[in-house]
């Protein structure tokens, strides 16, 4: 009996037909789909291919342990997602070995800021996986606010609402065009650091772009906090004919 | 008569099944399709779609002007392509104002760094226009390596190979994950560049993601040049549980 491939699939931002041609085909036909979701949700993953799965599927949620006690300092934090990521691997190893070739559901582009890559890098060189490029959230979010995004040689800058307020503020500060994912509890910090950049007029927020709830809104019309599908923005400005 | 819809829309790094299924159903249905190429060239975005156009449809090539003998800097440059662009927009608008809706074929993304914006902002507020987002050349070129590209708060610099040395030399040296698109001629630059901020080691270079002739390789095997369809890159290596 052959071994069964592994596949990520990159969904793209959340719309069904903004994902590729390809991933709409692995979907479909697959046997086995996994997704990572929150104790007691659907998993938003899961939600963008719903009616699409096969009626003999078989589904795979992958359970986020509860890690809202350990502080993510402590050891104990990343003990615990080891482990369940090292459980999540030996169930789609043993469903590859017995010949099937399990689908794994990415929101976005798998390899981009994506937590199939923990799964991935444990897989590497033990079992075969193959990934499936997807449309990302930011390209969602540029193309939500109607305006072309980079420029002739504009710099574009792609950053993470966790760093610092000074490490924001520079950063911003000495780019072109730029991009702000994971911005959550970190809205207030994110406005202090452009702010320090003197650029808060340049920004956009997109709330849950590509599905139906998006927003595009200024920045400065922003309120108090933002949820977790949130991306800033602020386009390039380069060389144009 | 309604007017028509002018669409941009996004092939992606240039395998038919990496487009999206609505792009795909764009195409197939598309009564007029427009495309840039160079004059005597099929041109790269009419041929991914090969074999996908109905049997009745319109081609519109858009041939760009010989610009090769003005120097970029030259007025002249800028005058001629924004002729040619103002005709682009000039021959879409009238079949939208016909009632049809012309797709635009654009590779990748369209808002990232694509000739179709070019149009679009002349268009814009002028005829109804809806871009398609695409999964990008990137995407596909780190895709391409089987190693994830951003982990964790790793901060990404995307920069175009026609910056100067000076200025690519300290964005390299100041990043975690890197994208450098538009090499071709422009690869000793880089290669310099990458050598004054100490990480020519950790480069790759993609040649034609996911087309027929891709190539990964090191960047220290690359040769003196590198093709239209290039993409430098290093990985970035954040936090990882
Ligand atoms: C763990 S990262 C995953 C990124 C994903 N792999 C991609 O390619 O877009 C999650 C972050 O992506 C951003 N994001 C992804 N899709 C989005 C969408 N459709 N709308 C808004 N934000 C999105 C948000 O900033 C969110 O916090
Ligand atoms: C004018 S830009 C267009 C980018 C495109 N809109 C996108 O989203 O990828 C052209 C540059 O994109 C890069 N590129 C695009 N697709 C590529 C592919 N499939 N393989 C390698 N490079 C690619 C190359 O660096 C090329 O010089």
């Amino acid at each position: 009996m052959t071994r069964g491939t592994i596949y990520g699939v990159g969904l793209g931002p959340g719309c069904q037909d903004l994902m590729s041609v390809r991933a709409d085909r692995l979907i479909r036909q697959a046997s086995h789909v996994a997704y990572f979701r929150k104790r007691g949700r659907t998993g938003h993953a899961r939600s963008i291919v719903e009616g699409l799965l096969s009626d003999t599927v078989i589904e795979l949620p992958m359970e986020y342990p509860l890690t809202t006690e350990i502080p993510v300092e402590d050891p104990r934090y990343n003990e615990c997602l080891a482990k369940f990521y090292g459980e999540c691997v030996a169930q789609l190893s043993e469903i590859a070995g017995a010949g099937r070739d399990p689908v794994v559901l990415c929101e976005g582009d798998p390899f981009f800021y994506g937590s199939f890559m923990h799964l991935y890098r444990r897989l590497w060189g033990r079992v075969p996986v193959s990934v499936v490029p997807g449309i990302t959230g930011m390209s969602a979010a540029w193309t939500a606010t109607g305006q072309p995004m980079t420029w002739g040689d504009d710099v574009m800058t792609v950053l993470m609402g966790t760093l610092p307020e000074e490490t924001l503020a520079k950063r911003i500060a000495e780019t072109d065009a730029l991009v702000v994912m994971k911005i959550g509890r970190h809205l207030d910090k994110l406005r202090r650091a452009l702010a320090r950049a003197g650029r808060e007029d340049e920004a956009w927020l997109i709330e849950y772009a590509a599905m139906p709830e998006e927003r595009v809104m200024p920045f400065r019309e922003a309120g108090d906090s933002a949820p977790y599908f949130s991306i800033l923005l602020i386009h390039g400005n380069g060389r144009r004919p």
